[in-house]
This record gives structure tokens, sequence and C-alpha cells, in this order.
């Protein structure tokens, strides 16, 4: 049975199941997500209003055998940034909607009155239920209150008190194989699903399996594939240290923002870092090495555990460590274990969140390095919903704002990441012209500057960083759209099999001709067509811009400033 | 002597007397002010850092005989809206500053540290003082202390705790004639004084006195133009009952925003009506007539008192009072005074700041009609500095995103005020197209579709919408050049002696030959040079546009929506 879109109208709380249009039919995760949203969601509306869209969609090998293809795209109009927006999370949900036949799933509309619902799909559609127990519980609660309300093995997609009060940093959580949760982390998407009301989404998709037009082929090619990925070094890295193998790494460049960012190398580096964080997990009997979704062949998520061996968080990354440790000083990866776990419940990105937090150190809201107040902020402050909750709960722009702070980590309002743009220029490059608010993600140049992977460029240098991101962001962008974790990228630059390999698959799958020029030109058309929308809701090249005092203060230890003029930047678009 | 650029750095705290550039020469007011902008600021700087600059300029005719020329232009990019803004005041600091031979005060830069200042001006130039007394001070305690201070009649400029703590309603205080304040109100300017840490600027003329090149004819203009003035019924209605005559008016013609805008009238109108209000004041032994300037031959300013008898405030507008009373559903004029008088003190505007509280009763952080626990919030919160209080302090836009609501009556982020465009149309062109966000006295349409001047148009229709508000967008910048009050628009709009007799005073005081046309002319430059600053910071005509609340929900009585096409609006810059 070919795939379908389901569609949830949540002003009249009716659903319904359509056939996939023609001009969708070749899109998956991102490129759909971003090609629904150019569609349907009129690019001035209120993003929190019932003009806007919530769209999930799978990748185009999401639910197959695939290795590394359970990521799940979602896309809206941020209310964050104000532009398009596609976040992506691993978790089931991604292979549970491909297997039950959802190639997206539209939630439009919102309902008059103060009813909240939940959703649950299966392959024959949606019901839509009132939920009253759930609301003003975080999402721990809610995951293991909607696993014993299903039978089966479910996924679940909620929100907790972050979206439900709207607060823009507020994520989308998605359940993993063991009950924890990954994110839909960035650009507020938790509160779009909250001004829809709807407080979780239950997907089973029973026994229904993907279909697949060349079964040998497919085999064959995931070999291949899953051969490349797993030998890679940097594979092989995250698997042992996790993404916050980086601390050390990006400290030693000095490209580690720190204090708000005002320097560019944290004292504390080694008691947050990778190393630091895999010897305290081995010795709690936590796990290093950790899938967040079934076919992870990588496994760069871990299990880490408090002091007295319970479990404590997991996914921790190295931006999420970075923003609560270096940017906000404090150099203890218990408290910010802690606090990931906490923002996970309550459902707001922890990076957006930890950098509003600095940002609110730099305001004078709270000392440098307070974890304690930290703590105490989220649960008595954020969780609750007080004034200050909300600043903070709605991001480092919203911070900055509030207290009239001029040094703002922000692009298009969203929280610049764990990587210094004057230290490390190329991913400024990458900050700058996302076509979604600062987004390390989107075109991870730190392969290149920092890792060697893909050949190697000056981090400090202009020369080759337009070019760098440019390549990344399309590859990037057409990556997103297969399902596939970004971190088959290292393969891909790296070892020539890798990437006809993946276009095997997709051929295999869909019985298809495409080519990798194909996949190029999916990457380029997904960009432009997420910029055009940008650019009829009002955005320009002029907000294609870093904040100022990136090209006012210079950085340590390096003592260099964002130096790449206007001109510079909007040649990324010449393509 | 001629006139001199007095420029103040606050970087490193020098100060210079300039020649008037050959440019600048023939500008004053506004049109200095926004060329001076234009030429100096970049347009994408921070509103709050060392790059922006506040400018003071009084109008062409300050500092002279002519009536109602005693209005203060301050510029600058504003905090609030992003744009280029200029907010012009009444007071006596105009005319100090065109008597001391100062065309333009340049603030500049940003001294590093804690430290406080003020400055006073002399002819001789400018003194930078560090203050400490006053900081953390209100208006009232500023403006006493100052007046101390300083023997002989001065002028006084000062920010209170809100221009402080950078918020972005946070306006200037001018002193009037008694002692009491009128503002420099709209769009944060406070704060960019704040961020240049001046907390007070005293002006001392001394004895000097503005020239005229040909004092006869001078005199001779000023006859006709005076009695153009006082003979104007609008004029005349503005002397008994002060602006607050608009609320019987706007509200008889269903345009009146009700409890957040979401009703075009207020129950409770007549109770806090200009005919009730004249009867208060005078019962209470209060002054319904009052200047705001020497010079001032309308005088819609008033004193208006206490139960007890005793001063509560002045200058005590409808729009203050529509923004407190229907938009707040507060109905009792006693309570919006007293409001009035601590937004005075705290130096935040009152519309900005009561708009907010009608986006914060919506967003349920209080209750509609609750004006006690508004003054609490004023006096506990935003006094203080509270989380809750800068989030009011920072506007009705701060209020909306921090609340997650989505009906936020503003443009460019500025609050809308006291005229509904769905009900009224001509204005919501005005405030679509502001270059400065939503400003009522910027083109003030209501003269002709509530008031009959200057021509009668259908306020429901759109037909002819545009071109009015054209027409006195562009008049209101050339009066704003002139140091002009803006009711003097009347006169000028139905009497064909007025705007000769303004031309010939500007032509006798300068001994030039300008035509009408010139001035027409100049109100076109003016705002050429204002929209191509803020395209220049990253505006579009897509920022030319109401919240889509308007497009989508209608309001009682007419039942009506905005429902101009963008097309529609665009058309407005066809000049």
């Amino acid at each position: 049975m070919a795939d379908k879109i389901f569609r949830v109208n949540m002003t009249d709380l009716s659903t319904s199941i359509e056939d996939v249009p023609a001009d969708w039919v070749e899109h998956g995760g991102r490129g759909l997500t971003s090609t629904i949203v150019a569609a349907e969601v009129p690019p001035t509306c209120h993003p929190l209003g019932p003009n806007n869209k919530l769209i999930f969609a799978p990748g185009l090998l999401s639910g197959t055998a695939a290795s590394n293809s359970g990521r799940l795209s979602c896309g809206s109009k941020s209310p964050l940034t104000g532009t398009i927006k596609e976040s992506n999370s691993g978790g089931t949900a991604a292979q549970r909607l491909a297997k039950m036949g959802c190639k997206a799933l539209i939630i439009e509309g919102q309902p008059e009155g103060d009813s909240w619902y939940s959703l649950s799909l299966t392959p024959d559609g949606v019901t839509i239920t009132k939920e009253e127990e759930l609301i003003g519980k975080g999402n721990f609660t809610v995951l293991a209150t909607v696993e014993k309300r299903f039978s089966g093995k479910i996924g679940v997609m909620s929100i907790g008190q972050g979206g439900e009060m709207l607060m823009r940093a507020a994520n989308i959580s998605v359940k993993d194989p063991d009950s924890h949760v990954r994110s839909l982390g960035r650009g507020g998407l938790g509160a779009v699903m909250g001004s829809k009301k709807i407080k979780f989404i239950a997907l089973d998709a029973g026994d229904r399996k993907v279909e697949i037009a060349d079964m040998d082929a497919f085999r064959a090619a995931n070999k291949v594939f899953s051969k490349a990925l797993v030998s890679h070094p940097v594979s092989q890295a995250l698997a042992t240290y996790g993404t916050n193998v980086l601390v050390n790494l990006i400290n030693e460049a000095g490209g580690m923002p720190t204090k708000n960012f005002t320097t560019g190398q944290f004292a504390g580096h080694e008691k947050i870092s990778g190393e630091t964080m895999h010897d305290l997990i081995v010795e709690r009997g936590g796990k290093p090495k950790h899938g967040c979704h079934p076919g992870c062949v990588i496994k760069c998520s871990q299990i880490y555990n408090d002091l007295k061996g319970n479990y404590l968080t997991s996914g921790f990354e190295y931006e999420s460590i970075w923003a609560m440790g270096a940017d906000c000083t404090v150099a203890n990866l218990d408290k910010i274990a802690e606090m990931d776990h906490i923002m996970d419940d309550i459902g707001i990105d922890s990076i957006e969140t930890a950098v509003a937090f600095g940002v609110a150190m730099e305001g004078g809201v709270l000392e440098f390095g307070d974890s304690n107040e930290m703590i105490r902020i989220l649960t008595e402050e954020i969780a609750r919903g007080t004034a200050l909750g909300r600043v903070i709960g709605n991001g480092a722009g919203s911070v900055g704002k509030t207290y009239g702070v001029t040094r703002v980590p922000v692009v298009k309002n969203q929280a610049i990441p764990a990587y210094d743009p004057r230290a490390i220029k190329g991913i400024g490059i990458t900050y700058a012209t996302s076509t979604q608010g600062a987004d390390h993600t989107i075109g991870y140049t730190i392969a290149t500057e920092i890792l060697g992977v893909g050949g190697t460029i000056d981090p400090l240098a202009k020369e080759g960083q337009v070019e760098l991101s440019r390549n990344l962001q399309i590859a990037t962008a057409a990556i997103d759209s297969t399902g596939m974790c970004l971190f088959i990228a290292f393969a891909a630059l790296d070892d020539g099999a890798c990437l006809p390999a993946l276009v095997d698959m997709l051929n295999a799958r869909f019985g298809i001709n495409l080519t990798a020029d194909d996949v190029t030109n999916l990457g380029k058309s997904i960009l432009k067509t997420e910029r055009a929308f940008n650019m009829a809701a009002g955005f320009t090249n002029l907000d294609d811009r870093l904040p100022e005092f990136f090209e006012l203060e210079p950085i340590a230890p390096h003592n260099v400033v964002w130096d790449f003029t206007g001109e510079e930047i909007d040649a990324f678009w010449d393509f």
C-alpha cells in the first residue's frame, strides 16, 4: 500500500488520510517538511496562531533496516526564529510512522477553549482524545503513563510544561528504545505543538513493515554502508566518548565560547570532557555506548548514572554540556547531567536554555557558575511558568532583550551553540546563512576545520569557508531527507563507498534510479525552498549576519574577531 | 553667532562644538535627527551598544516667539522597534537648546564600567559630571534636585528607573514650565540614554536669544499664524477638554480598542471621558487649560488634581487614558491619573506600558480591570526591575512573546494606540507604513476620518485612506522639523492663511525664500531618508503590515476586519 499523508485539523477536530501529492512523492524527512511548510503555511502568519502547521515526517529510509536511518523530521514556522524550521531527532517515532505508512503527519488549526488533547496514530488513521491527567506534567511522567495506556511497542512524541506554556525554547520529546527521550530540540517546535493543544502523540504501527522494491540490492548496499560507518575513526571516537569528545578538542582550538562568549577557553574543561565522562560512566555502571534508535551502528549516546549508580541522563551531548558548562562556567558534570535531565523533563532545548542562562548571568540575574541557582530556576521558575521562568524559557534573545544585555549570541534569535565563530570561522558562515537560525548541525564545518574530515582547512582563516559551509549545508539538507543520522557524514566525506551505497539503498527501497547528482540537487532545492519561505516571511540578506559583538570584541586566546563582510557572506547563496 | 553641533562622546568622555555641515543647515527637529541618524548610525548596530547615537534637536522655529514652536525632537535607532526613531515632546528644553545656539546635541559612544553621568550644556559647551545621588531615582526627584543644583531657568531632560534599566518602553522626560514632565515618549529612547549612562541633561542658555533675520516680517506672520490656531474649533475643544475629548468620539465611532483589542466600544467610556475629566478638574481646583511650553496658544494640557485637591498629573492624554482605561478596562479616572503619574516618575511610555498591561491581562498575569494590581506591578515590579517588571517595561511585544499571546497589537514591535484600524481604516495605513512602528502622531488620519478636518472620509471604507495617510505623513514630517506642535495641523488643513504664515516665519527667521512646495518636499525627503535607514537595517515592505489577528477577528460593533492587501499598503510609498 502506498504511503499516505495523515492530516489532523485541531480547529474542528477532524482527521483524514490523503494520497501523497505528486510533488511530494520524492521527498522525505526535512525535504518533505520544508516542502509542506512552504506549500501550506502563510509565511507571515503568527507561529503560535491557527495558520501555522506542525508537520512530522520520517526520512526516506526510515523504517527500513538501513543503518542509522531512524531520524524523524519535524517542520513548522518557528516561534523562536520566525523562519521555516526543521528539527530532527532519533528515537523510535520515525520508524513507527514509516512502518504505518505515514509519509507525513500534518497538524493544522487550533482548538478554541482550554481543553487539551492527545493523538494516537495507527495504520488506519488518527484518533483525537481529550487529555486531562497529564496536563502540567513533565515528559518522563507522560512517557511512563502513555506506555502503560497502550499495549505493544509504541512510539511517543510529547511536550512538557515548556511546550504547554508556549515557551519558545520548548522542544518535542521523542521516546527512545529504552523509554528515555531524544529531542526535536531547536526552534520552539514544542510551543507550536502546545499552541495546538496536543500533549502527546502515540504511534502504533502494529506489525506493518516498510516495503522494499529490491531487497537483495538493499541488503547488499546496507552492508557496504554499515561497514563504512563503523570503520571511520570519528565514528569510533563517538562510540567511546560520545559527542562530548569535543570538549578537549574545541577548547584546545580556542573556540569554546566561555562565560557568555567572553573568552575561547574554559579553565574547567577537563572536568566536563568526554574522557572524564567516559570514566565516570564506566565507574558508575552506566553505558558509554548506546543507540538512540534501533539500527544505529555508531551509538554515540550513553547512559550516565549518578554517584549512586542510578540513571541520570542519556543523549548527553557536547553542545548541551558546553552550554551549561563552559558558557555558564559550571565545571561539574553531575550538576550538568542533573540539569540536562530536568530540561528533558520540562521539555526545553538544553542549548537554547543554557545559553539563555549565560546571558542571564551577564545580566545579573544570577552568578556565573551557580548551578544550584540554575537548578532552582529550572524547577521553581521555568517549570512553573513564573515571569523569570518564561523569560529564560523563551531563549537567549528573550533574556537579552528583557535585561538589556548587548552580548547576546543568537542568529535569527536562535542561540549560537558551542563553537565560537571568531576562532572557528567556517561554522560562523553556517550560523549566519542557516535558513533556521544559528545551528551547528545544518552545515557542520567542524568536521573539516577541527576533525580533518573531508580534507583540512585553517579554522582561523577565511579562505574556503563559504564554500565549505555551502557544500556541507547542501549535503546535510539531503541527508536530513533520508532519515539518516548526520553522523554518516564523516564516513561519507572520507570513504568513497559510503555515499554510493546510500544512493543504492534509496534506489532499492523505491525502485528508482537516483544518481549522486540527484541527491546534491535535492539538497540545493531544499535550501532554496527554505530560503524562499524566509524571504516571503520578511527576512533579507541582512538577517544572515552574526551579532555585532563578534565584530567588536576579540576573543582569547587567538584574539580574533569575526571579519567576514556582508558581501562575502552573501556569496554563500551563489548556487 | 551661527548655530553649532554639540557633540559628546561617552566612550572617552570628550566633548566638542562643531560647525553645522552644509547638508544639515536646512534641517531642524525631526528632519535633522533623522538626517544625523542616517548619516552616522550604522543601521544594523545594536541599539543599546556603543555604535548607536542619541540626538536632540530643537525645531527650526524653536526658541523664537512663534506660537506653539517649542517641540524638541529626539532621534536614534530605537531599541523597541529596531527602526529609525524620532520622538518629540513639549517642555522647555527645545527653547533652551535653540537659545544657546545648539542646533543638535549628538551623544555617541558608551562608557565602560558602572559609573553614571550627567551632562550640562551652556552656550559655551558641554560639561560631563559623574552622578551618584540620583541613580535609582524617579524623574520627579531628579527634576526637583537638579533644579536646586542649578540657578536660573534651566531645561532638564532625564530618565527614571526605566531608562536606567534599559527597558524598551523607557522614555525621556522633559521639564515643562511648571516643573512637571512631558515625555519623549515612544520607542524606548530612555533606554538609549541609559545605555550611555546619562541620568540627566541640564540646559542653561543664560540670556542668549535666537536671532531673527527679519523681525518685522516674523512678527506679522506669527500674528496671522496664532489667529488661525486659536480660532479653529478643534483647538478650542482641545483647550477645554484636552485630547481626552476623543474618548466619546472614538467610542461612538466604534473604534476604541477595548479589552486588549477584542471589541471597539468601552462600557465605561463616560467615566473616563474628556467631559468628565473637565468637570473633575474644575471641581477640584485644577487647571483644565495649560500649556506644555511657553508660547503655546492652544493649551491642550491640564493640571489634574486628586480628590483632596492636590496635584496628581498633567499632560494627561487621550491615548494614555484609553490605554489604561478601555484597553485594560479600568473605568476610573483617578486610578488612571495615579498610574500616569507613576509612569512619568519611572519614565516609561504610558501607551506602550498600558498596552503591555492589556496583553498581560490576556496572558493571565493579572485580571482585566484590576488597577490596584497594575499599580502594585508599576511600583513593586517595574520600578524595581523584577523579571515581571522588565517583561512589561519592555513593552507589549515583550509581554506577548513571553506569555505566548497571539493577540498582540504592535507594528514593528511598537504598541498600537487608541484607534482601532479595523474600524478607522486610515489610521491603520499610518500604523502599517510608519517608519517608526505604530504611531498615531505620524499621520493623524483621525483628523479627517473622525473630526472632519481637511475634508471628510468614511473611516470604514478603504477608498482614499492611503492617499490621506500619505499626505498627512508628509506634512507631519515637515511640521516635526519646524518645532511646531502637531496640533497646528488642524488649522493648517482648514485655514488657508495658516501654512503660508508658517512658511513666512521660517523665511523671516533665517532670511531665506522657502515656498510651500519646498516644505512638502522636505517632508517627502525625510520620510524617504527614514525608510532608507530601515531598509538598510533589514526591514522590508512585509514589515509594513498589521498583526494577523486584525485580519482574522472582526471587531464589534461594526464587525469589520482589516482588509487592505499588501499591495494596497505598499502603494503608500509611491511618491
